[in-house]
């Protein structure tokens, strides 16, 4: 926060007076193209086929696992068998967690299972479990005020309930309260900790996993998500005013460290080969599902979306570049291998977005990008309006969970927001399967893809990517 | 059904010039209290708070596990509680089956784990899991008709769909595939025997347990059934047209025999307490949920709806017989011991009908009675009308399912039809818990109860209970 003055003042000067004064412009045969793209995408059966293909024939993916390695030889496969130009992997390392097994129980005072499901970096209990006593916090907030003598020793439960929004911003708190919670407990001495799954899906009882905070294995503890049922009946148990005692028996942790890779393909430009407009989800998943909202639908609507484009009789102008990203949910660490490794780059990295919030309707589209690339969003906004989306003018970019590490760098961005009014229920869970996504809804996500990545590969123009340029959007470093 | 035309004779002689030849009636004084007792569960919190102890203090409750015994601890001293007169319990014995662990996968061509639950009276599969190729049958008659040659050594899998109904009745076949679908696979040849849930949450990754035929053990096959979306996934890679092999990972089995207990509270009758108006649920649970639908609801309605006419400033003329019986899901252990320990009474089981279909509300009400009785269940009906309970004169009453077994020795019996559209959703899986009850919903199936056990405990007459005397209602042995 205290580079922001000098970051804004270097993108004010770019902004005035930098390399990006003309304004920007789609031409009309781009437009067009455009337009037939997306009503082509509306029909197209590519995306389902994708996630259809790499939900069954690789399933589960968690990072560093068997599987890892089967979903990278399916993408660079995938990428070939839909005729895209370049198709390549650059190496990503990170730290291998890995989740063995799990179980709970309430102890005492009535006898019986819970529901729970390990936290990512969580390290294992002892054999035969953690057993003790649960002291329950309300909120976030409740906890970090906590009297560490309170909590010293004991299982912190923290009882969160996140509910369902078009756009999904209880997910802030909710994993707020998974990644950043886990640490606060750890931090005042506590022996574990749980909380109530950061999912909205309040009556099923299959618990959300997901990444704690914790950064340095010495200081984490056992951490893990109840379902929400089983967090009600640990609610209901609490209310009786007795002392309630947990069994959390957890056999997972950090066994090493694990070198994958981010998988790449490209439709390469034929007049500016160099500049590239970014797309891609990511392609590890959650262990429980079979990683079909998280993220098969991204990789499947990127893919689809340039592969369309690659059918048009001539290559676009622009290269289309969809990166496959590694191991996101356990703490972006593809993206932030790519942006670092790319930093250099960034202001050849015209546009771009990934896709990872599952496979709704996209209904806002947003942007950040130079003033004089903002008749061209309005170009692009006009072709998507038909799709039911709707630009906000006033809203930044972003660019996703993957490349908003590229869009902290200066890569112009957008934000494109999918309907996430069910994401929340199924999200990290055995439920993320192939049955949860629509293939009409899907369409519609690759028609939106198709259209802009096309007419910003063959803008008259950029959109003011350059290093540090959105810095005061919100999303800088 | 050899039998059947003598039982029809006796009951028609018993009908044309019995015991029982004056037309049974409520006096006018019952069925203002029963309006009165309608009204006031409406609006009784009993029922909930029954089923919110139960579910919360015993949790899931597996005939013979360490549960049983504290539920039956629990059923004495709530009937204690609720001040019935008389509380005891009479001993039930059953083989002792355990579920320890279980899991599956997906070997070939596409490893991945596979979400499964063990069936009741399943053997374990070897250490290690039972590993073999997959067959699949579209249904049951289509592994009636297979050669033994295509399924020998083999894991028959029948892909059956269970749809919504209000009326539930499509659990007859989903049941059938569970129960027969086993035991033909095994006789068959199979080595092992996996079904799609006999459920309709489509997209749960939640399986179904429940009982399966296997009668000898010497002859059972392990058996399992795998979630909706989890068969949806295994009909996916065998359309692939390559062999599919599964492992079945199945700690679990017979242990022995165990000795549980029916337990029973009633009313004392003032002028008859001898004749006996029966009602009640099952104690025992399946053990993945807490038992909440199936049937702590059963349970929470019948003590509660006996518990009010208790309220009453006196007691009614005939008994109340709530039974808690023990051990339905493996098989009616409780009811079979209850009418083989009590046929010799059955004449003085005046009406009688469980409640084992969930919380869902009661919709239709039909009747095994005398014609002699009609106009008094004419009465009863009226009583109801106002709850949505339609009467419908042309169907049996079967007498639920746990009391089903004293209405095929002759004991007159109702139907009470709960709304069961939603009941197979969460129907012997982990969902079955408290969250799944409307506490109004509940209270409608209390107010059912109270006004129509009021009423036959009222009655001046009988309903024409007898040995043999429904036979003809389809109920019979």
């Amino acid at each position: 926060m205290r580079r922001l003055p000098l970051t804004l003042l270097a993108a004010g000067l770019l902004l005035a007076g930098g390399i990006a004064s003309a304004a920007t412009t789609i031409p009309a045969s781009a437009v067009k193209t455009a337009e037939q793209l997306r009503d082509t995408a509306l029909h197209d059966g590519t995306a389902m086929a994708v996630v259809t293909s790499l939900t069954t024939e690789v399933g589960p993916r968690l990072a560093g696992s068997d599987a890892d390695l089967r979903a990278r030889q399916w993408a660079l496969a995938k990428f070939k068998a839909l005729g895209f130009d370049k198709v390549y992997s650059e190496p990503v390392t990170f730290p291998l967690w890995q989740r063995r097994s799990e179980s709970g129980a309430i102890v005492a005072p009535f006898p019986q299972p819970l529901v729970l499901t390990a936290l990512g970096y969580s390290p294992a209990t002892p054999k035969g479990g953690l057993t003790a006593q649960v002291v329950k916090f309300s909120s976030l907030d409740a906890l970090k005020a906590a009297d560490p003598a309170s909590v010293k020793g004991r299982i912190v439960y923290v009882d969160y309930r996140m509910h369902r929004q078009k756009d999904g911003h209880d997910y802030g708190m909710g994993s707020a309260v998974r990644t950043g919670g886990a640490v606060i407990a750890a931090a005042k001495g506590a022996a574990g900790y749980l909380l109530r799954s950061a999912g909205t899906d309040a009556h099923q009882r299959i618990a959300h996993t997901g990444v704690t905070g914790f950064r340095d294995p010495a200081k984490a503890i056992p951490a893990a998500a109840l379902s929400n049922p089983d967090a009600d009946q640990l609610d209901r148990v609490l209310a009786y005013g007795k002392p309630v005692t947990v069994r959390m028996d957890l056999d997972c942790g950090i066994v090493g460290e694990y070198t994958g890779a981010n998988v790449i393909g490209e439709i390469t430009g034929r007049k500016h080969p160099d500049q590239v407009v970014a797309i891609g989800g990511h392609l590890d998943s959650w262990d429980p599902g079979t990683g079909a909202i998280d993220d098969g639908a991204g990789i499947a609507i990127t893919m689809a979306a340039a592969k369309l484009i690659g059918d048009l009789p001539q290559r676009p102008d622009r290269t289309i570049r969809v990166i496959a990203f590694a191991n996101e949910e356990m703490g972006l660490w593809g993206s932030r291998a790519y942006a670092q490794k790319h930093a250099g780059e960034v202001g050849k990295f015209v546009l771009g977005t990934d896709s990872d919030f599952g496979a709704g309707r996209i209904w806002r589209m947003s942007a950040s990008v130079k003033p004089q690339a903002r008749d061209a969003i309005w170009q692009i906004a006009g072709v998507l309006a038909p799709l039911g989306v709707a630009y906000d003018a006033s809203r930044p970019g972003g660019g996703g969970s993957d490349l908003s590490q590229m869009h902290a760098r200066g890569m112009a961005a957008l934000g494109l927001t999918q309907d996430g009014t069910r994401y929340f229920d199924w999200h990290h869970t055995a439920n993320d399967t192939l049955d949860k996504i629509d293939p009409a809804e899907l369409a519609q996500n690759v028609a939106v893809y198709a259209a802009w990545v096309y007419m910003a590969a063959q803008a008259e123009g950029d959109f003011g990517s350059a290093p540090g340029a959105f810095a005061k959007d919100g999303t800088g470093e």
